[in-house]
């Protein structure tokens, strides 16, 4: 019998990741889309009433020989020279190559190069084969005043990738590192894994997988991201509740830097000084270039335990994520819906089934829902469980006794099993819908429980006064002792005309919104050139130039992925 | 009935932290010694024995009025001007305040002010009353170049509060932070507490146990140590492998700066750059002064199980820790001492037990011991459990049945009772045992699984090798899914003529051993001027000039805690 739960069937174990095959202007690869076209008319129709837009006109992306992009700015010496270090065929400045490192996949990122609006380019790709091609880059670049810009899987939601140079560059390289992709080594004693930092999330699993372990980091750019880029950024997993960030999984991380390199020690706590792990965590590319690091990894759990509970309202689906917590029951995730996010995405996953049973089915649904007052308003929670059988058998009682006493409905493994299904193909729907006039972003903050209500309210009220043809959802999407992460989808009628303006618009309000009410100006996408006001606001003036100052000492030419996060 | 496991019983509720209680030459206050008086000659006779030491001669400790120190280096106007800022009776340049506030509680540290052999002295001690007076004196301090020393409990064992000048420094102060001690805030929803950072242990624990909570945070230090100390120190509690080190449990976390402060956000977790709140543990007073701090709490646990095992020898206990922790089961503290720790302390233990009644129960344990074949050696293990009734028993039997297959001696509660009831009072005997000629000093660090029995045996060897009258003894005091750390403790018969370069070579064996293997500087204790050279040796030159490049900015006078851990 095949497992449901197996998390990886949904994902070709056969991907490549030749350049060819990824989306330059999107999400994803070609190969890997989920086919919306046939379901395509529905969404948009459902869309417009819930936008209330009377239509939609067809609007393309820019194909790709329309995208103005300036010659490279790279003399035929210099291209010459990086060529001889790292090899003739790992230096490129083909056109489709330069734009897929020039930009992340934010909103911001693909609304540009839709409209061809993006204007700053790298100049060239490199591709470093190993850690000694990345220092002979760096000390190359550094002595040239070229600025370069770490690229893992170019997943970054947060401008990370923003082809800005250093005050001192006159030209710009991405550092592609993809080919470090080894496994160094596992170690079963202690159970660590050293990997290459530029291997891709699947093939790491894959690694890890065929010894009976996993690291368990599954961010819903899992298909499409690096280890490297993972650390850089202060990612969070999809099971971060058992698992941790990223931050947490490392226990040596390596970071070369123009000067040298950074190597931390393998062993599980130190009170040596500043944590230099958590320094490289979260530094972007700003330090230096992660090169590989050293992970815990726990055995595949024997079993994976996925449900979902009906509240009536957020406040007690957030009151039974606390208790939860509070009570230490380890879940792997509890990710809860607010009552718009519950009733848009209800209604988005039946729109493809038509059939005379499915009609029936969502008819019983209703009466039994009616029945305990969920028909109008509810909010939906998926709890995961991983771990031993007997374990996770115990978690479940003990969770299922919290939820009967918030009076919550229970709806069986089927929620959380179509939740795995779909769990990594969310950002495929931006493709199609963008092409009808309709953006679509999320943002996304940590706070302490007594504030999550505040922030979802603030947020919704403000974004739906200045966007009146929008739809504004929450949910909770990871989960501590503490508090939570808020996740925020914002779906609005483009507007076609000024569609940049608009974004700088939605972004401004949602980051305002957060440091009004003391919440992190990201929980796990990072700070990039996106936030990047935002954060330094929050940490202030002191913590910034103490920050800067660590980078300059670093990188004295500034040539590091420069102007961004803590950078000035 | 009075619970055993009362984790306050022993600890004086009523301790006055009032400078004069305290030792200025030793651990803790005089009143809470443990009175070894009684039982010194039995334990003086055995060390002779274990030591190969024919006779040691009572050498007391130089007094206080022979201890020559330089006259405060501080012109009248400074210190009126200090005392404007902060209040007449908050700054002295008392003698013996200059004393207590010139070292902390390492053996290097008493052993010089049992010799009268310490050098450098702060020329004044100040007592801030709140945030304000802390601005205040750091600006008036930076202003005139005078250094400054943050002082909390004074418990530090690695040199932290050396009194180093700056080098554009004439004169150094002492910032004693013990009058920023208040409960700011508890707040149940988010099981968080504010505390401001001079609280010491004790205070912190009896706020929060009149609500319900523990932070559970009790290093052998928590009577005379502040969770401001904790935290610049990254320290590790016993009970480290349920609550985590000091670092994990901190929401945000203030630090006032020369120019500015440094405040983190109270939220859960987030991606918002390199992590402050590892920067500034562990930043040992270099970057600024810790006023207060937001920290994790949890509910008294319902239940505290402490019992203890025996084992044949060290590599099985290893691997029980070890297959306990990957097997997710949750213990507050796995507590292995090797071969000589137990066959040392267990016969230590009994040595004030004399009566006909110890004697047959003794008898009566040997006989069992040899049964299991533990006579000749063994290694015991404490195992404590903190928790709700239920996960407390289910962890208990899961936790028999692998010590079973370890062939492993359950010896039950009174081990675990008896350890909970000493567990502050071994320093209290290097106290006594000084006065006799006896030495005594503990080192700690970390490492993976595979490398603790190379490393404990590397030791072991190399110092009974260097110190032939000498025992050299070994413990896993703290351990985590992938390594654990080992705490050394050596009692060496002292050289009276050169006790100082005695302890350097000892430090110095140890830090080679440690740094020979990969292993961390320190696990617990902390960098400060004792751990220095072996710090930056594995860190490397970038990683401390990127620290010291931060430090300068934050503080470009050099005033703060100088020349120690990142800072040259």
């Amino acid at each position: 019998m095949k497992n449901e739960l197996n998390f990886y069937h949904e994902i070709n174990p056969n991907l490549s990741y030749d350049r060819e095959t990824l989306r330059w202007n999107g999400w994803g690869a070609y190969e890997e889309d989920f086919h919306a076209a046939e379901h395509m008319p529905a969404i948009l129709d459902f869309l417009r009433g819930e936008l209330s837009v009377d239509s939609s006109v067809f609007t393309p992306p820019a194909p790709l020989e329309e995208i103005s992009l300036p010659k490279a700015n790279l003399s035929p010496l210099v291209l010459k020279n990086l060529q001889t270090l790292v090899g003739s065929t790992n230096v490129t400045i083909d056109k489709r190559e330069r734009i897929l490192h020039s930009a992340g996949r934010s909103y911001y990122d693909v609304v540009r190069l839709h409209w061809n609006a993006l204007k700053n380019y790298v100049d060239a790709v490199v591709y470093p084969r190993d850690e000694k091609d990345v220092t002979k880059v760096l000390q190359y670049c550094n002595k040239n005043k070229i600025t370069v810009i770490p690229y893992g899987g170019g997943s970054s939601v947060v401008g990370a990738l923003e082809a800005i140079k250093g005050k001192s560059s006159k030209s710009i390289i991405s550092l592609d590192l993809t080919r470090l992709k080894s496994l160094i080594d596992i170690n079963e004693e202690n159970q660590t894994a050293q990997f290459q930092a530029g291997i891709y999330g699947p093939h790491l699993e894959k690694a890890l997988n065929e010894r009976g372990y996993t690291l368990g980091h599954f961010p819903q750019s899992f298909v499409y991201s690096t280890l490297g880029g993972w650390i850089a950024a202060r990612s969070a997993g999809q099971q971060s509740n058992r698992y941790g960030k990223i931050e947490e999984m490392i226990s040596s991380v390596k970071m070369i830097t123009v000067d040298g390199e950074i190597e931390t020690g393998t062993y599980p706590a130190s009170s040596s000084g500043p944590d230099w792990n958590h320094i490289i965590a979260g530094s972007e590319g700003l330090l230096g270039i992660i090169t590989s690091a050293t992970v815990k990894i726990r055995p595949i759990p024997e079993k994976r335990l996925y449900f979902g509970f009906l509240f009536s309202e957020f406040k007690q689906g957030k009151e039974f994520i606390r208790e939860v917590n509070q009570a230490e029951i380890e879940t792997s995730m509890m990710r809860l819906s607010d009552e718009e996010e519950t009733r848009l995405f209800g209604t988005l996953g039946t729109l493809g089934k038509k059939g005379i049973l499915s009609k029936l089915k969502h008819s019983i649904q209703n009466k039994v829902l009616s029945f305990h007052k969920l028909d109008q308003s509810k909010t939906a929670l998926i709890v995961g469980l991983d771990g031993d059988e007997e374990t996770v058998y115990q978690n479940y009682i003990k969770i299922r006794e919290i939820a009967n006493r918030h009076k919550a409905f229970h709806v069986g493994e089927s929620m959380g099993k179509n939740w795995i299904k779909n769990r990594f193909n969310m950002p495929f729907l931006r493709n199609h819908i963008m092409e009808y006039g309709f953006g679509v972003d999320t943002m996304e903050t940590s706070a302490p429980y007594d504030k999550l209500e505040e922030i979802r309210n603030d947020f919704h009220s403000k974004i739906r006064k200045a966007f009146p043809h929008s739809v504004s959802l929450c949910h909770i999407s990871h989960s501590y002792h503490n508090g939570a992460c808020l996740y925020f989808t914002v779906i609005f009628k483009m507007d076609t005309k000024k569609p940049i303006e608009e974004w700088k618009k939605l972004k401004k309000i949602a980051s305002d919104v957060f440091l009004s009410h003391g919440a992190s100006a990201s929980h796990h996408h990072g700070i990039g050139n996106d936030h990047k006001d935002w954060y330094q606001k929050e940490f202030g003036k002191v913590a910034i130039s103490g920050l800067s100052a660590l980078k300059e000492s670093l990188d004295k030419n500034g040539i590091l992925n420069p102007n961004k996060v803590f950078h000035n």
